[in-house]
């Protein structure tokens, strides 16, 4: 395969980085703490360009760019705005292939000075070989060559892409969906977008082998016919998401200061996405839902009959009125799988109708996962909702407390084990019944239930935090769906 | 002030449970012990009725009713279905006040036979001078007597009354009110309401010096006019939220199975709340946000300008648009507050204009602070939205990871005072501009923030989860004060 123009830029041979506080302190230490954290210098050199100091964390500094051992492929510029263009000139002579401009202060300030200057060193930049990444933007995360613009982000790749506009946006997903258990390929913050845009990398994530969903946080859009042959090739062949801010006037003014980004008109955007086949979603903790949605089976639901396993009487009763609410259907049980149900679920109090009240949610027994079995293999269903733990109602009883630390840690390992064994369960279902399980487990503290989610999605079954939530995504998926129709098949 | 015929109910001088297992397995066994767990016997006799043990876990146990010392006034009924006749005999004979049935298996089940056996025992024991809660309910929580269904719910005593036709919604609400930090006068689980049903609760409820405000959960409706008029007295008096299940057919055959209730029109029930002036809510997670914002200085908002200050470009852009989209308004700053702001924000990558983009929420110098005090004394707002912790930028630095279990805990009161000085200076703000304050702080794992919320409830800062959540209740307090035109004012 030929390389795309961008692949440079995600994989440069060394980093080196242009203002790093000496003392570790500001916002710009960040970026040099995160290639640390990642252990991109195990791999690779990175490079420190300060003027005074000889070594900052155990990494040798350089007085100018120019001093710095050849190659240098990507450069971070945390310097103020006014010594940048010295800066590009020496870019240009090291033969950078890409420069990120953490620096800001350019045509999101909206002044006119400041967006010509903008342009005249994208320009210069570009007409020198170096591709400009911003200015006003965190850069990039591609943990499969460990670099990352934040703490803390997992070391492991996955095949999601996230482009956008906003540096906070970017870490958010990030932040979001990994708890889910989605990884990433490529993550890009590429703020004002002087050169590389929106556009670009909505091309290259179309094509790039690594990713298989593309996801992205837009503010403006300055060329749009470039963009929506960008988007359109980008949906056409894989799932594209796409959360679209400043569409309200209050958010295309915060958008406008933003990124200096002409909002625009939110029909036309919406319009835009109709023709294209991407998605688009209303906020960060849609796209999380609908990004798990695409990567598990939870995509092959092709109907809106579902079932819901679950417990408590009261529960179900506002679970089937949400589902409903999402236009999703809920087909009584047929007589022969009611008969079968009676085995688990005793007649009192609880309901071999469908939603299937199967006793209540803190069930240690089992009951639920042989419920849901059953409900898994009754005729007439698109899919099955499943629900696990939404309030708990056995905590901890009184002289039942932990004698120490160690029990308590094994009682934590025992904890972990259940969950990760209700998330293994239900694939089984899914697996066995060839029907898409969709679950359900609520974060409540004290008992976060993060591994369950991660397992569930590493297994292929759907995983959301409520039923109204998972309902939703259902719904958006198959409306989707439609919308798509004559566009290749990728959900 | 003369008792309410209820009040002996929520006040017993002695509790018999009837059918404890033995071993204290089973769901039985939580009642008992939730009382223990509560102190109630530290403070009055509990007796357990149960034919052949002695004593269990040190509460002497009795073969029947009749064996028990006097008084007791209220009796919990764990046994199976076919044996509860005889139990009314004696609750009758013994002078018992209140009987609740945990014991299911009557209207729910959907057999007239078993709807008739019901009638009859609720009137057999209302003629004996019994009154019935049941069947098929959880019964009472109600903390200031150390009286609970459910293990783990605070001991301390608050303003809340909650009225449930179901258990699982009733512990679901002092599960989710209780880390927002609001807490309960009385919770009553009621079921299938044979007796005491939500009309005479409601009934309760308004006059009841105890309870400010009153939440319910209800499925079916079976003596309209009834209902409608506790509901329109409790309602004027006093902020009434309405969690309605059974609204769509789906969730109408699960209330079925569930208390056997008639769900009725979802048009009927609406406009009924619309008459007696309650709020009618849709989920959970509506109810546990308006109770928040009818308990703070939110519910005197009158108007619709926000003024948002929080961080992160991305994030400024979709909370404008989520606030937007919630029909409340974010005009501009006037140009001398964008002067002040500028002391604070830096021109670059921020922004002084509404949504305040104050730099990242990692901020721990208080520039959100001093921000927010600011938009708090613009003129022209009804409140101001100030947002913390969205997504961490933050998170522990590599080589920054405590030592020791010492250092870890030392960390954590720390992080646990910043989390409290922060709700306490938005409560300084709001008094001293006279403003109302909402604040928004979203729970991320792995570091929870309930400490924040529980501290902003307890100072009178209206406390959320995300942006769009707080511009919901917003507007859904203004349409409320809206309809309640005419009304006497409680909000």
């Amino acid at each position: 395969m030929s390389e795309h123009p961008l692949d440079p830029v995600f994989h440069p041979r060394a980093i080196a980085l242009v203002g790093v506080p000496e003392r570790l302190d500001g916002r710009g230490a960040d970026f040099f703490l995160a290639l640390l954290d990642q252990g991109f210098h195990e791999r690779k050199p990175v490079y420190i360009v300060h003027p005074r100091a000889s070594e900052i964390r155990g990494i040798k500094a350089y007085p100018t760019l120019l001093d710095c051992p050849d190659p240098v492929d990507h450069v971070i510029s945390l310097i103020p705005r006014h010594l940048v263009s010295t800066l590009v000139d020496q870019c240009v002579e090291k033969g950078v292939r890409s420069l990120h401009f953490f620096t800001a202060g350019f045509s999101e300030s909206g002044e006119e000075g400041m967006a010509a200057a903008e342009r005249e060193l994208a320009a210069r930049a570009r007409a020198g070989g170096v591709r400009v990444l911003g200015p006003n933007c965190m850069g990039l995360y591609v943990p499969g060559e460990r670099i990352s613009f934040s703490l803390g982000f997992p070391t492991d790749a996955g095949n999601v892409m996230m482009i956008s506009q906003s540096g906070a946006n970017a870490g958010g997903v990030v932040s979001g969906l990994a708890p889910r258990g989605l990884r990433f390929s490529k993550v890009v913050s590429f703020g004002n977008g002087s050169d590389i845009d929106a556009a670009e990398l909505f091309e290259y994530a179309g094509s790039d082998v690594e990713t298989e969903l593309v996801l992205a946080y837009i503010e403006g859009v300055p060329d749009g016919r470039r963009f929506l042959e960008a988007v359109r090739r980008c949906a056409r062949v894989k799932p594209t998401i796409i959360l679209k801010g400043g569409f309200t006037d209050a958010g295309a003014r915060a958008a406008s200061s933003h990124t200096g980004s002409l909002a625009g008109s939110a029909a036309i955007f919406e319009a835009m996405c109709r023709q294209t086949g991407a998605l688009r979603v209303d906020s960060l903790d849609e796209l999380f839902d609908m990004a798990v949605a695409v990567t598990t089976r939870a995509r092959q639901i092709r109907g809106r009959r579902a079932v819901l396993t679950g417990g408590g009487g009261g529960f179900s009763v506002l679970s089937a009125d949400a589902i409903a609410r999402a236009g999703l259907e809920m087909p009584d049980l047929p007589a022969e799988t009611q008969e079968r149900l009676r085995e688990w679920v005793p007649v009192a109090g609880n309901s071999v109708h469908n939603p299937i009240d199967a006793g209540f949610v803190g069930d240690r027994h089992g009951v639920a996962d042989e419920v849901t079995a059953v409900a898994a293999e009754a005729p007439g269903y698109d899919f099955v909702i499943a629900s696990r733990g939404d309030f708990r109602m056995s905590p901890p009883r009184p002289g039942d407390e932990p004698a120490d630390a160690d029990e308590r840690a094994d009682r934590e390992t025992r904890r972990r084990e259940r969950a990760l064994e209700s998330a293994r369960t239900l694939a089984a279902i899914q697996e066995r019944s060839g029907r898409p399980v969709i679950a359900v487990r609520r974060e409540y503290a004290p008992e976060p239930a993060g591994e369950f989610h991660v397992e569930a999605q590493r297994l292929g079954v759907g995983s959301f935090f409520s039923v109204p939530d998972a309902a939703h995504a259902v719904d958006t998926l198959l409306r989707w769906r439609e919308r798509r129709e004559g566009l290749p098949e990728i959900l």
